[in-house]
């Protein structure tokens, strides 16, 4: 058999889908989006990358993070961008901790809200601060592999494709209306960090084409109609 | 943002990938398989062309199929490969039937099965005659969407990506060690229908490719050792 047969991606390849394809009517005001992040902030650099070479209409309002040491932070500040630090630990409550954050983003303007990396559950205080306007980027095919570990998840299942999902966040963790999937070989010679890294750089490319999509006044009203 | 960028698909491109990479090591023997089927046998089609026109080391021994109005019956008659009726109405236990299925096989002197669209469960007889060496092919992205109705399942949740698994047998539903997979998009205006033929493409690709693997003696020891 003959791999490189014309329908068939070379192997590392990526197949990207939309649920809604973008279209190129341009916006006039940029869409104001807050950030939520627990990590490196990878995906954070690559969405003020994005903005700032004019390839996407929006503009980040603000970065919330949870972890004192979380690199996001200086990234955000070396880019003049304002971040937040609330600590989870410092609330005994989910539902407080939430409200702060729904005051955070609420003071800074924030429309939507982008969940790159938070690795706190939500409450029903943010959601319904911001219904079905708040997505959330996970690194696995969706529904395939949700919550931890999606990642050694999918290696140890032995999956040959896995991939990431940005999806509108509900309750229940990494369920939610997916709006775009990318999908990723993976080889039997991978580790964790390998396949981090070829899942990570079709997270950089949804993630902004979703918030793209959103931007888009004519298409971001039907992104959920569809199917949910 | 340009969906058109170097490292992404075209929309309906695919993307595949197996667990273990094809070698180019001709076998002097073909491999000779089983082939179990209960419905159209597109597949059984696919992989009676691809040994006819010399593009797989194997040899269809048999076809077993369940249903007495199955048109794949009909497929292999007129290819000149026998195929017997069993039909699971004759039998009041599973194992019974299955025990039927294994002399049918034993008797043709196959050394691999192959389910392709065989919407019977399995039990340890079959699993036990041939220990490892039945696979399956299921249209959707394992461990998403097992059982039946996976595309209708698939469309469903709203996935934006699914696809298909070749994976080895074992007695929990579409379970068992991958062997490969094939990603597929799923459009927002895609029917059960349209989305059944565009994973049937990539089922026709992936079941083909599996085979010519375990039909390569460099490398059929090493299918399920790398991760299972």
């Amino acid at each position: 058999m003959n791999l490189s047969s014309p329908d068939v991606s070379p192997p590392d390849q990526a197949l990207v889908s939309p649920a809604v394809q973008p279209c190129d009517h341009p916006q006039q005001n940029p869409l104001k989006i807050g950030i939520m992040a627990s990590g490196t902030g990878s995906n954070f650099v690559a969405i003020a990358d994005a903005i700032s070479q004019q390839h996407l209409a929006a503009q980040i309002q603000l970065v919330i993070y949870n972890n004192p040491n979380a690199p996001v932070a200086d990234r955000a500040r070396e880019r003049g961008i304002p971040a937040a630090l609330l600590n989870h630990r410092d609330f005994s409550q989910r539902e407080a901790f939430d409200q702060q954050i729904v005051d955070l983003l609420h003071t800074a303007d924030v429309e939507w809200v982008v969940m790159v990396g938070w690795m706190r559950r939500v409450t029903h205080v943010l959601i319904d601060a911001f219904p079905d306007r708040i997505i959330n980027i996970h690194p696995s095919l969706l529904p395939s592999f949700p919550g931890i570990r999606a990642i050694e998840q999918a290696i140890e299942y032995g999956v040959t494709i896995s991939g990431c999902t940005v999806h509108i966040v509900r309750l229940e963790v990494d369920s939610g209306p997916i709006l775009m999937q990318a999908a990723v070989p993976v080889h039997p010679e991978d580790t964790p960090t390998s396949l981090h890294h070829r899942i990570q750089v079709q997270e950089h490319d949804i993630i902004i084409q979703a918030i793209a999509q959103i931007a888009q006044p004519h298409t971001s009203h039907n992104l959920l109609t569809h199917r949910h």
